[in-house]
């Protein structure tokens, strides 16, 4: 919304003198208690200002920003993460790119016995890929694949806000979900991923008010 | 965060008969006014409940999700949008795809003369292509392209929150922002992209609490 040059001048007096009567920043302004009321209507309304009975009026916006920011970063990735789809490193190109349209997927993880996590294949490398002149079935998907540990991944119990913050930082569309192997913990289990996707229907979520923490 | 059963049971009764006082809440559970000292505070500090002078406890938190959910609904798709990548029906397939690499996006529109939306292609529909035999410089793009007026697309005015559910609900990647053409105002413009990558790093703003209305 679109303040008027009084509105944020009324903004900066009760930033710094809150709490302040309706007749206190009428004086500072030199103007009447009546002409400031729709503005201050209009400002407690849209929530930049809070009023109290014999109080008057302070400042809401940095401090419901915060509860907002706060709010966000309860949100876990274990509670949000969708399944992973898993190919083996000996599966071909060709496999891939059909498994990508018939599961619906952006990227595929590729896996070691027990779900260790080995590569990341993203629908950029395979149609980096299939564009030469390769016979895609002779092409294992280990050759064109993202390798660990040039990995960007997340664990359950980290912020939705994190993973969001890593998909942008490193300009990737998913993160792998991972825990430490049981049997060998310098290894990690796949054991989700968090998409672009993910956090799209996390922001829908919040903004039909059904997010609850 | 998890609650326990009586912090629970507290939650209730405040839903139910709030504003209640403390006294009053303990009452209610046989409790001493003491003994449940700390879990109002827990739930005071949560901002599952607040506290007035004089009046007493009342549920804070549906009122909280629905100030969020309004507060998401304010962001407009103008202030987020970002510039689109266009290429005319002319270009090949092949050129497509060197363009999106060049580009680094996922989705391109094709336009007409004026930037007249005429069709839609993503990674999918390229990937589609480029696993036939056929010579990809051949193929024209508006061969594999999604063709007006199949495609969903958002207006400069409209809330994020609306476009990130079209994404969803539609299952596309990005939404083509257009407006009505100058000449011809049953023609659509394209004037910017919506796409999971923007409504991702607004999730991100928002967890910053650096987003302002």
């Amino acid at each position: 919304m679109e303040l008027s040059k009084r509105q944020q001048k009324i903004i900066e007096i009760v930033k710094e003198k809150g709490p302040i009567t309706g007749e206190l920043i009428a004086e500072h302004l030199n103007l009447t208690r009546a002409t400031l009321r729709p503005d201050l209507a209009i400002l407690t309304m849209s929530g930049f200002l809070e009023a109290r009975p014999r109080v008057g009026y302070y400042y809401a916006g940095k401090t419901r920003d915060q509860l907002f920011a706060q709010r966000i970063r309860q949100m876990k990735v274990k509670d949000y993460k969708a399944v992973p789809v898993v190919m083996t490193e000996e599966a071909s190109v060709y496999e891939a790119i059909c498994n990508m349209f018939l599961e619906d997927v952006g990227t595929l993880y590729i896996v070691r016995e027990g779900a260790i996590l080995s590569g990341v294949c993203s629908r950029k490398d395979l149609l980096k890929s299939s564009m030469g002149k390769q016979d895609l079935n002779a092409v294992p998907v280990s050759v064109v694949m993202t390798r660990m540990p040039n990995i960007v991944t997340c664990f359950p119990e980290e912020s939705l806000f994190d993973a969001a913050s890593k998909i942008i930082q490193y300009q990737v569309d998913s993160l792998p979900v991972v825990k430490p192997a049981e049997k060998d913990s310098d290894q990690l289990e796949v054991v989700g991923r968090i998409t672009k996707t993910t956090i799209t229907k996390a922001f829908v979520e919040l903004g039909e008010g059904r997010e609850t923490v």
